[in-house]
């Protein structure tokens, strides 16, 4: 249902994101846009780096009178640090890690690949956070919630993570890794500050939970209909990440199958003993929370020098040192918020339709009364 | 490019596949897909199921004197097992782990969900495997080789895997498990042996490579576009995988940079000193062997009792047990196989255009001339 | 919403269809959709024929119990007049208006184009009406009625025009040409019979009308949702259709805006005292009854020689006259009803969502109430 | 391949377009782009309107140093004229021919329909035509000219259509109205004069023909991709074009087929002696010139009274008059100039892929030789 695009580059002066398919009636601020804008720029182990987005962000379609019209939603992120693109020293030394190389040979810049860097750069995923962020809201207003956080900085992994999101919440905003559990914080910023110490870069999991959504989004009648699968898709196609794990999964891929089932119990309505499964049976919410988590590879640009090579001579050459965070775990983890968001969105227009606020919520609320026999206490 | 649906239900006449967008001119033959379904049908650990699909499968669509069309390539699977589903024993108690209870609630058949049984079972993979392995073909008329094989069962994991398709290949067959390493066989049986004894299940890992593509397949320009994504969301649509890898992504996660990079070398033509990333750089493959994991969780149906409930009377009753496999990784390995085969194949066809086997043969050919300079002994 | 495929050859053993995305509940049967084939067949006009699809036709996927389960329904037509395509006589004549010269450059088929005439053979839309046919049910069923009839044949023009659906549906009955004005059988008869003894064929013009749809669907916030385009999209893929007009679109281009603008009056809700934009304003539905036209060049092979050239030698041939049918706008009013229906169906999905007809019922009563200030006699 | 959004409200602060899909490597400037959107707001017939569009345009993503990078390639259009949408007089009375009205029922805005107004007003289509005619551009640069222009204003039609590109070129140039004809701007002047005088509107056709076109784009194999089927629905798609047209198809369908077929002849490669098909034949080009008109209706607001109501009162109302144009054949000529190139360029795309320009030139190059024995003289 949904469709977005993106545009602009790294150093230009505008990047725009559209997103199509939004119902008419949501309440939306640039207010609430900017707090996601800030807290990707946030998180200990970022290097110094301009705040431009936040100051000049703006939302510039699909908005009028703090409502969504139905229109396509248009966010803009002027950049004030923008330069002439065609004036930037060529670029000929690819980073390992990075799309310099592949970049390079597909599009034909093996002579300077500037433009493969200024597309290819995290920066285009403030835009994405910006424009996606609405369906984060969406979702807010039908009651189900979304939120990401930081599961492990390297080595250092969180160990007990709170059950309801209000108290997920609430400790993520005091811990400077956006941890569901401050009490690492201190571990953490142990590793990164010898990480930065040593020129070094560090990954980490970050993970993202959804309550409340409604069992029977997404389908198991066809593969591209499978939520899992497109949550998978898109969380893979962020920046760094590496791996993505419904629930348990990769632990539970070396256990018994008794180990691995969440089995029912019936107790004011149905009941899982467990969420080994991570919220999602046969391609679709099951009711429990949704649990996602993408592994994360150490950032590939490291003040430690690494191999690499000239494209026009062949001679061998460090990798160039451009950007300076140690870590992004913690803003990846709220990208990831949003995209999982766009997901669960996309799931409920198709499922629930709607050209309004008002008219998915009279859907969802049919839907929670056909069920109610085995989730009495449904909200909406 | 390419747009794949499936029909038909687990016990019902008929499964048919159509795969639109395939190139004129790929030589292929019912024995070739045939060889797909009976490699999928293998692997130790399955239970005794009719051997129907071979004798009953056939080409029905895009294929004239044993070549492709340019039509839509369709097959077709006889299911000589076929019953009557509207006499089906109504199904009440759904298995934990399996689409029963969402689907049930999705599609409003909460007194008797013997429809979501018959989609939602993996029989669907059958025909999606045969309709899918000509993209297998495809790619090995261009140079490009995909393998599946199995990882890991349950806690027994594969110690060593050759480096070329060849060796893999030729072992893999050797192997009751699909493993790359025959010598791990015996520990793998003797864990299963007891799964069954006991009643129980078992997951596991999954790899498949891809050896031979061109360097710029996916792009970093739009995150749809990206082929990590894309091979994600595909490999995590496979019923039980709950985790997918891109090369060494969960270890590396843990790691520092220095030890995630994948340096480059010079030693005639771009190398690289190890290959952590999987073969995807930016989203797009880099030269390097495409290297993709699923984490498959154990088979949530086993014949140890597992609690669960009537949809109508909401009283707790064990899961009924029906399906005999103790594991099905060496299985969803083939199938795998395919599926990475249909986004490789998928991105090719993006990248390069082509009506016709020739068309894309000539289209590869000028562009690993374009860039020679960094793949000077690439094939074609 | 809707995803649709189809495969086989013209002369193949089998022709399958594939429509994935319709609701679970709706009750179809082989008969409701033998009688679309039927009337697809039939006319005044047409070659003789092997009646085979009725016989063979039969649904394979995504019906249990006689009602959609929600998974892909899928429909076979079994070919008893199938051939064995390799030994077909080699063909090298194209025959212009045909696909055979462009298909032939196209997949690479100079030497031979029996596989473009297999496939872009008119044989096709049997099995597209058959797999589309249930969503003139699904509509049926949620109060949308899709009604096609012939208009014009060569330059015979029906005159008169029934309002209701009703009417149009019982004059067409009594109509050799699907006219819902039989009093003009007469006149076309002569023509088509003098058309047959000149060895000649005929075009002319079909209509759709869509009765009891909902204002609203489609959109005009992005192009690509407009319904006017959706619909003159699909209906222009329909073989021999050359142009598709929506209400008068043709003759309001030469009038004045006061002759064409189809002004509002309040009369228990809101009336229009013309219909000239056809039932859609700004690319959605308006309340009145949706009104497309088609216009079919006449059928391109006819016993009359033109001339044409042999690929291999570039020799001049006459084209080879293959097929019998004089006029077929009859049977495209038929596919076109369906393909109609399939626009306005995937519409209502996307408005209301859906996973059960119940479900969409809900919804658009919902929607009903909503706007029955403006429409208060709707049903539903 | 393509994907296109644009968003921005009429009155808003920004209009922005992105096009994702187009090759690296084609020369585009901001005159280029400019020029387009100069010719769209002209021709005789139109309103006093600020020229904003033309000062405030500028490429805002992927071009660096003139040259497309991959990268979306976006554009912004700032609107000097921007107004506080949320201070605009409320409306409640509909213009009868204007997505008004449903538009207000769909998303919700009875008590004041601003919105609707805001995004469905024509105003979109100069971000439109500014972010597609970069295709145009394309296309030119691999030897395919697309050229639109007026064919009829009202009921006077232009006689007299030179055959060649350059000529229409040249004397569109000349022509008030862009007839390929100016002799007959005097007589479509006085009929506008007139029409200004009675507060009437006027409708017409245009035309859009495309020169150079390879045979092959486009398929028959699959309903979806045929080539006539894209063209009509993005130009039906067009503000108030109601009926689209390829080729002779109107005229022809009233004729016999000896009258209708595009005979072959062979005169130093092969010739049509007529191109009634309009270039296309089984939803492919035929490598004759690609012919396509679209029927427009007049502008539904005009200064002479039309019964309208208000939403809230039910009250009988005439309709307000916002705009002033009279006739915008010329201006929609020039859009669906741009929107035929998008619909060609993507499927050039398809069928020959390409990541950058040269990568394209050398398919088609490859492809023009395959066929060269046919079209011998072909460029490129």
């Amino acid at each position: 249902m949904l469709k977005v695009l993106t545009a602009g580059e790294s150093h230009g002066r505008f990047l725009v994101g559209i997103l199509e398919g939004m119902p008419a009636g949501i309440e939306i601020s640039e207010k609430y846009v900017r707090e996601f804008l800030k807290r990707r720029r946030g998180g200990y182990g970022r290097g110094r780096r301009m705040k431009f987005e936040e100051d000049n962000f703006q939302i510039i379609g699909g908005v009028i009178g703090g409502r969504t019209t139905g229109a396509p939603f248009a966010v803009m992120v002027e950049n004030s640090g923008a330069r002439d693109l065609e004036k930037e020293p060529p670029q000929r030394v690819p980073r390992p890690g990075h799309a310099d190389f592949p970049g390079s040979l597909k599009y034909g810049f093996t002579d300077n690949f500037v433009p493969v860097i200024e597309r290819s750069s995290a920066r285009e995923t403030a835009v994405r956070t910006a424009v996606l962020s609405i369906t984060h809201k969406f979702l807010h207003d039908i009651g189900i919630n979304v939120i990401g956080f930081t599961r492990a900085i390297g080595s250092i992994e969180v160990r007990d993570i709170p059950r309801s999101f209000d108290e997920i919440l609430e400790k993520r905003e005091k811990s400077m890794f956006y941890f569901p559990d401050p009490d690492v914080d201190g571990e953490a910023k142990k590793l990164v500050d010898q990480a930065i110490e040593a020129g070094e870069t560090l990954g980490g999991v970050f993970e993202v939970r959804v309550y409340g959504v409604p069992p029977g989004l997404g389908s198991y009648v066809d593969p591209f209909r499978r939520l899992d699968g497109r949550i998978a898709g898109i969380v893979m196609s962020l920046n760094a990440v590496k791996a993505v794990e419904i629930g348990d999964g990769i632990e539970i891929s070396g256990k018994s199958g008794s180990e691995a089932v969440d089995e029912f119990e019936i107790e004011g309505g149905v009941k899982r003993r467990t969420n080994r499964s991570g919220g999602i049976e046969g391609g679709m919410t099951n009711g429990e929370v949704v649990v996602v988590r993408g592994y994360m590879k150490p950032i590939s640009t490291m003040r430690r020098k690494k191999m690499s090579f000239d494209l026009k001579t062949l001679a061998m050459k460090p990798a160039p040192y451009i950007r300076s965070d140690t870590v992004v775990v913690p803003a990846a983890s709220v990208i990831a918020e949003v995209l999982v968001s766009y997901v669960i969105a996309d799931a409920v227009l198709e499922k629930f339709g709607g050209d309004t606020l008002g008219d998915v919520v009279k859907a969802i609320g049919f839907y929670r009364d056909r069920i109610k026999k085995y989730f009495p206490s449904s909200h909406l």
